[in-house]
């Protein structure tokens, strides 16, 4: 057997050493599952049928650092889940202490009842410190959006420039993506995180029988409500949603989960994206938050690399694919699969620890983004007038029809273009335009600073959202 | 140039002849660009920027069956999305009409505005039919859940035969993935698919411009409320949402579409798998339903193909891909960038078609399907007793304790898979048993029917939602 | 039945009008599966169990357009595949010409293997252009790269001025994974796509009943090279390779072709990702092609958007996901799968038209990119020193320790970057370098164009491959 | 900072306690990079450019065990990457037993050259034992395939009984995909994993100065064959290939590894999906190989799940989405990429460790797998000849036209089908046969184990492979 290699983060970096990463590691996982078990218990000991020292017991000995992860995991590859071994280790834990209280671990339960309500619980658990930096983010978002409300910029379509905006509509549109992000993730962390619990097969006969006991007792027939009372202790006692029905085969939480963490990924990595662009040498309108070593290169002393916006673009261009495994094991055959629930497990942490560590950079960058409106003004003449093109065209259409004037100042603008000459100078020598505008009114329509739309107004409205 | 290749759904068979395929086909597209340019041309003419004249001129003209979509199609190649070659298509078809009302096409406006608003209004439309049929996919499989409530059948479980469930709790599981479907494309239907209304670079400054039209009167002096009202009334004349912001770059709407869809492709996938399992020739307790040439193989007379599971298997595997494709876009670049946006184009269409046609088969297998009780009967038969072997292991377990019931039940059950003796026969003989478990109570312990769990209150449970 | 609705390209320019687009539309892919039905026909001429009459006449008829596709396309969705409906629709158009010809069509065969044949076929075709496309591309490249074998321009790393390269080895680069995509795509061609032979269900059994014709020459009395016979006729009469065995569900050659696209479509991405950087407004280095309408606005007259790098980049965004569907549909069950056989057809063309569409588009783009080196020159200086750090601090490293050198240049760079002062006057005011680096040297050291390694020799011997 | 959450496997029970497990670990692929630094300064000692003691020394210190490498996890994040942490760590320990040998570390080097060929040297060694393991699955699957080379069953094809095949040529089949798999593996191996030597930006400008040294003697006067000089010997002391350009942004040998994983994962998948579909209860036709434990439920005394088989389609599952995200980072801008090259660490480590593990599991199903040919017999007579249906519709083709006969077998299956009568008890009783089809006749033509094509020498053309 090779020595065990546990894994470090040393290959993800942009999830290394954050709260994300702790709360959906093996040792955390084991702690849900053996939160699971304990709550399993209680929420029996609740409906009566156990007593209550051995849920005392049970939760007692159900501490993740009294157990071996690596052999678990070891154990796992003869059962194809962690379960099976855990709860010989869990059974045996507990007899030590209480020998009358191991009879009742896992009392007519199975392995995925178990792993699927650790599952939710970590997903709980993780979903909180990803919310907090989401929620930091758009603040620091809100504040950068504020501040440069009227700061101008070149727009940039296609690689291009467009026409002028302000960085404080593009700080608003970041902070509305993370704010769709936050929104879709709370309605998962509320709502969408339920207990499983169906026994065997779904139909929770198990913990029926366990339930009913004595030979005559038999589990159908059971009280209709013994569903009920079950199924609402167990959630109570986890703190996790009810479901419908068990959900062994029925992978919706799975698969909302995984678009929510999705979509924040691909809203993140667009601020990321932008950043990158920003902060290239050549553009230099903004530059990440700096710091002793952050950024720096082995090679080349004067670099300050972007490394926020690099770990967040490296999470976007992972969650995706490792989201739609998620969607793709919906399609599991019986009631309980032979490999996609199996395959869910690792891409399910994934998405989590890599979404929450890309959240986590975004908040540090976000917070602390240096911005240089200096430079915005500069790019933003970087073309000498071309950049409100469309303005001028707009201003002749009444004059000289639509076409016409886009016409002229396509020409325009390529002669202007093709000799480095303003486009001002380009459109004051036209003969067309004499008389149809003046000297005056071209310097206001070429000066992109005035046009800059309702920028203004919407990071107004984006703010009161 | 070669000859023009359209595609008639020779390889999608799962989406060809239905409602969808011609709710997002390239005329139906076509339309829905017309409709938007339409519709932003009354929009403006609400605000009172341009008169009532041109709009109904546009309107007119704005019908997909006067313009040639290979010709708007092959003109895309050159500026890399279809409506510039539209606008000027429209604006000649329009001139020919009324020459001054093609002053008004496109007014102030770019091509994303168009396109999106386009796409949203083609999404629309198309959930319309994959709604309705996974309405009435989850109204048959009420019924097959109602009927077959207390049908008995095997669970299985990682391909094995677990513990007995019942049809009618596999149907009702059915049932809650399309319910869940419908409510998340329900939410998307109803709050998810808004305006794109941002102009050149997301400022709105060009409609503007254009609103101002005297050379005083520039864009930057236009009443804050212009926004308001311009976005108001695109959205009044459409049907479709306000969005808080222009998302030429923030791409909420594309991922939320693609997520529900690719949710319901995965549920629907669910049914499909369970339905090829349980079709098997050795299984055999449902079967598609027939009809002339329905399932007919090229090769074998005698086979009667499960071609609708098969069709909704075939994009339950290609959606998953599909929509990450669209997740991947976020991450874009720019007011409006390079590529992501033109990627996304294509998969959404697929997503929308595939799926929907998966709903539509769907609705056609869940109406007809023809259930065999009787095979469902003997198969839980199958293992003379074996399936039952939980029950009696959790019924000894205060007996015996849990391990050691458990240890028993194993070896009782190898022995009978090894010596083909039914599981009955093999406990009656063994001494640990005599006077713990009697005859009559190993024989009703031994009835799969009698250990259903509490499948029938799962369904009625389900059934109320 | 809501009318057609053929898709023309209209969401897809990456490919619209291109030679691979009419490769692999529906016309052209029902050709090729009645090339594969005739062929069969003639090579079961070959082994004397067909007369050539049958085949001559069955030859004639299987042209496609003498059938509907859209109809064979909707008889597709009772049978789960198209082929099952053209062997009809070919039976009845033989029957008219050949009555007893009829009875030859699809002899012994079964859906799959006509349709897989076909598919190779098309994929053989497709693959044409595609490589002429790639050369070219190829071809063009090397140019550039001879051109610019020492035009000096900034590396980048991370978005920022790393060091100086050239512009030829990024040319060279660009080409050597054009090379590599030829390589990937001509082994496929030339050995990766097989004929598919193996009847119902990879027996042949079918094929050998029917040449046994008579009650007692039953096909497990054929001769065992019956099998070898008519397969190697097969492939001769279609052109394509010799399967090892028959491959219905051994789809090997499928995720082979997949990954050759996928690959092609990163490589050619890679590219267009570099030209859209460099022509960004504020760096300026290359432009793309231009031409009347090229990359047009509909709204600002100024623009020239490159958009051919964005259509390579929004098939590069696609294909690996389309291309994972393929893969994914390897693990499929029994002799022919319910589902994944179905999924693969789709995505495999799309896979096939957008990647050759980029190709094409890739061809003009290498062949007409505008390259200006004095924007690259200019860039270089823009850190004013700063992009030859590396060079000083390795200067230095043996004079003064390569910690303490690094160091140094580090917060020269700072303090450069913060003043806006040259390198070069911060390092010529430092009392460190006093005696250490002289001011010629220093000069020297600081001189980009001096700076660019081996890029030449690289250059060189990429071009010898 | 959160406690230190090291994956031992909890979530990936496919890969757990394999060798290939060990060969990609965060402590394997540590020493990896140690060993890249290591050759890389051995190979400047070769070039005569630093003295061979500073590579003894660097040799001596570079050892995995000397590092914390949670620590250096922790420090790629103000980096982006482990590297330059690594060298600072690697420096300070080489410094303590040799100061004058820490000058020669990492000299004139990048990180992504000291990354990228760590990677290769992990892939590498990881391939050993992926490849051994599938050796010995074709091996065992050989085996297999001869031993029952006339074991008939049941050929099934969209989930039903289609015609007869053989157990010997669907084992023949599953080692052919193997094949193939070890075939593109091998490619991989043997010539696509090269060095990565390119300095800050691909010019290796830095390592040319470096060797320089004076200050006359700058990089760029460096005779052209410096570069093969390093690469050669670069290659040389890491056994690694040599590559024809710098690769940083140029990643075929990232998707060529990740597109030969996926074919392999698929591969197994095949075999996996097979081994499910015929050890499922009602078909029982193979079973996985047992041992204490495997298999267990935690609920089900009776069950033996198919645990191999789902660890191999977990696998199945996950990998090709994990590859699509390689392929999906090739179009990266610039000369080194700001966030793709970051995303392709962790989908890389998981192809190799995740198929591996599926191949370890492999080995062990092919190895051990029991066959049932007594249940392949009886599932081949389950419908009472219809398995045939196609045989008779051949045979009697030439008598009664083809359309006619697949008609009448239709129809006769059909009805043995509704009526539960043998197939040949229909056809016995048809006028239509008649003095057509003898007694004797009939009963050969419905024998299973005689229609099974040539699945013999099909068997025998495989093995030859």
């Amino acid at each position: 057997m090779p020595a065990a290699q546990p894994d470090s983060g040393l290959l993800s970096p942009v999830r290394v050493g954050t709260a994300v990463e702790a709360a959906v590691g093996d040792t955390a996982w084991l702690q849900a599952l053996l939160d699971a078990e304990a709550a399993l218990v209680r929420a029996q000991v609740r409906c009566g049928t156990v007593p209550a020292a051995a849920a005392e017991a049970i939760t007692a000995a159900a501490r993740a650092e009294l157990f071996d992860v690596r052999e678990l995991a070891l154990a796992a590859r003869s059962t194809a889940n962690p379960v099976v071994g855990l709860v010989a280790a869990l059974t045996r834990a507990v007899a030590k202490e209480a020998p009358e209280a191991a009879e009742y671990v896992h009392r007519g339960s199975t392995s995925q009842d178990i792993f699927d309500t650790g599952a939710m619980l970590v997903a709980s658990r993780a979903l909180r410190p990803v919310l907090a930096d989401l929620r930091a983010t758009a603040g620091s978002l809100a504040r950068l959006a504020a501040t440069h409300r009227d700061t101008a910029m070149a727009g940039r379509t296609l690689t291009l420039h467009a026409v002028p905006t302000t960085f404080g509509l593009k700080a608003a549109g970041w902070r509305q993506l993370v704010l769709d992000a936050i929104a879709r993730l709370e309605r998962v962390a509320e709502h969408g995180l339920p207990v499983s619990l169906g026994g065997a097969a779904g139909t929770l006969a198990g913990y029926l029988q366990y339930a009913a006991g004595a030979p005559s007792g038999t589990g159908d027939d059971a009280p209709d409500d013994a569903l009920d009372t079950l199924v609402d202790a167990f959630a109570a006692e986890t703190g996790l949603a009810r479901p419908v029905l068990p959900w062994h085969a029925l992978r919706t939480p799975i698969t909302d989960l995984g678009a929510a963490l999705a979509h924040t990924a691909g809203a993140l990595g667009k601020m990321a994206a932008d950043v990158q662009v920003m902060s290239r040498t050549e553009i230099g309108e903004v530059a990440e938050p700096g710091g002793t070593g952050r950024g720096a290169s082995s090679a080349m002393p004067h670099k300050r690399n972007p490394v926020l916006a690099t770990l967040i673009r490296s999470a976007a261009v992972q969650v995706p694919a490792l989201s739609s495994v998620l969607t793709h094991c919906m399609a599991a055959e019986d009631e309980r699969s032979a490999g996609q629930w199996h395959a869910e497990w690792q891409p399910l942490r994934e998405c989590l620890r890599i979404t929450g560590g890309a959240a986590h950079a975004a908040a540090e960058l976000a917070a602390g983004l240096t911005v240089h409106p200096g430079r915005m003004r500069d790019n933003l003449d970087a073309t000498a007038g071309q950049i409100v093109s469309e303005r001028v065209s707009a201003y002749l259409a009444p004059r000289l029809g639509k076409v016409p004037a886009k016409e002229l100042l396509t020409a325009a603008a390529q002669q202007a273009r093709l000799t480095g000459r303003p486009l001002g100078a380009v459109l004051a020598g036209l003969p067309e335009l004499v008389g149809v505008l003046g000297r005056e009114e071209l310097a206001e329509l070429l000066d992109p600073e005035r046009y800059t739309g309702v920028a203004g107004p919407l990071v107004d409205r984006a703010l009161r959202e």
